[in-house]
């Protein structure tokens, strides 16, 4: 048996949203719509972090929605019942009732009904000289805990957000309480996008033998931060199945259940870990899916 | 300050054993020689996974040696003092008193005396069916530590041995225990080599924010095990800064305190882990250093 129970057919909409909600809602709609003319049988949507508004400290305030009923909740359960597919819901920036802002990511079932919400958990915090300073913790709250959902009878699925990738315990946790996959919308930049992009999602998908998704936003130049893009799909064994260039683009990919297995038998990791030298990060650990 | 307290330089010695235990000794002393050459004020030299014998589940009893006071123990003690230099001696089968048998590797200072010891923790046990299958625990027992050392007046190092480099957690503690680089003397072969070799040197390097130092023997094909070669560094950044071919190879590499800073001023990952949402793997865990 594995933790994935049968092939998965996935999508990630590659694109860069626009200062305009509703230009950016119409985006989506069209790229799902190409998205399930390319492969009809569809069962997960992808969309990148911050789908609905620019990648902007400044901003987030003024673009913060609640969950449940906000203007994006309310777009991406209706367009999951509409095509009757999964959707993970990039993030936004949520407006919590007690003025606090997050970076969030929703997760929709076919039937359009919330199953999971992951809150940014690590923010985001880097200053590079003369290259990119950026500080969402001057706006932004972490969430105060690692995710992991069903989805539907496929397996479980971990959900973390762009930097939280740098920080190997999420998909350690996810990993060990069974998820097949790992998946990151995130928006890296053109500063530390070359340099740990893809060594990051590798490093994650070959240290937990599973599969790893990362969704970024298309970049535009026009806007202040320079997303990378490369959206991609790295297997269980590090294998990059499928990149994407720079600008807007849909890529597809099948997850494999044999894929999973195949690594597990062949090199015993989850086996052979030594948890009388250390102990296991998992346990313990705050996990929830909403 | 930085957990490095000055630069550091070392070489890696990169060749095969063979089965005649002397002819390797003699080896070892001749690349020391040409290391010692290249670059006169050497600190600290690497030398590969079992430098002193064929790696071989059917020979490790046949070669294992009592620490201290073995053959390979006085070599090396000898080596360090003669030279006055350090060196992390790859590793050898050792016969414990009690019958077992470990894959061991000692760290000698440049006055010949033991100051760490590793026993490889994490046996290499893997089965790819039609291209791989070595099974050390059919003979070897795991170490029941992690392992960090004072070098000299430079800071600490993490020590593991090859397959150990698949386990996250090694390098986890060392660097929050203050390890300015992990080693792993390491004999992947060529089919996990290609596969995984870089990308968990990169791994281990990005998300502790340390050197790693991988000290492969060179490939021999005449002997049962086809080793990797590509020894190699990788900068905190996650950057090889150098790497060796197949062949017989001694390369030379400087460790800089200023980058380790600059990386950790940058992205600053070790203030931002959340020990709220999941333990530090660091607490609680075995550490030694003999």
């Amino acid at each position: 048996m594995s933790v994935l129970s049968k092939r998965l057919n996935l999508a990630l909409l590659q694109f860069a949203a626009s200062p305009d909600k509703h230009k950016n809602f119409y985006k989506v709609e069209s790229l799902v719509s190409k998205a399930l003319q390319t492969t009809p049988n569809l069962d997960l949507i992808v969309l990148p972090e911050c789908f609905n508004s620019p990648y902007s400290v400044k901003l987030f305030k003024k673009y913060g929605e609640s969950i449940p009923n906000g203007e994006s909740y309310n777009f991406l359960s209706d367009l999951a019942q509409q095509h009757n597919i999964n959707i993970i819901g990039g993030s936004i920036p949520e407006a919590a009732s007690d003025g606090q802002v997050f970076n969030t990511s929703m997760v929709f079932n076919n039937r359009g009904e919330l199953i999971a919400k992951h809150r940014k958990t690590h923010l985001f915090n880097i200053d590079i000289p003369d290259k990119i300073t950026f500080q969402e913790s001057r706006i932004l709250d972490g969430g105060d805990k690692s995710t992991l959902f069903q989805l539907s009878n496929f397996g479980k699925i971990g959900l973390g957000i762009c930097y939280d990738i740098r920080f190997p315990e999420l998909a350690m946790i996810s990993a060990r309480q069974g998820a097949f996959a790992m998946v990151y919308p995130g928006a890296f930049n053109t500063i530390t996008g070359p340099l740990h992009w893809n060594a990051l999602a590798r490093a994650r998908a070959i240290d937990n033998q599973m599969y790893v998704v990362l969704c970024s936003p298309a970049r535009d130049l026009e806007a202040k931060y320079h997303a990378y893009g490369h959206s991609l799909v790295v297997d269980p064994w590090g294998k990059v199945l499928v990149e994407a260039g720079e600008k807007e683009e849909v890529i597809h990919c099948t997850l494999d259940p044999e894929v999973i297995n195949e690594v597990r038998n062949n090199i015993p990791v989850n086996d052979q870990r030594r948890f009388d030298v250390y102990n296991d990060v998992s346990l313990g650990a705050k996990v929830g899916d909403i």
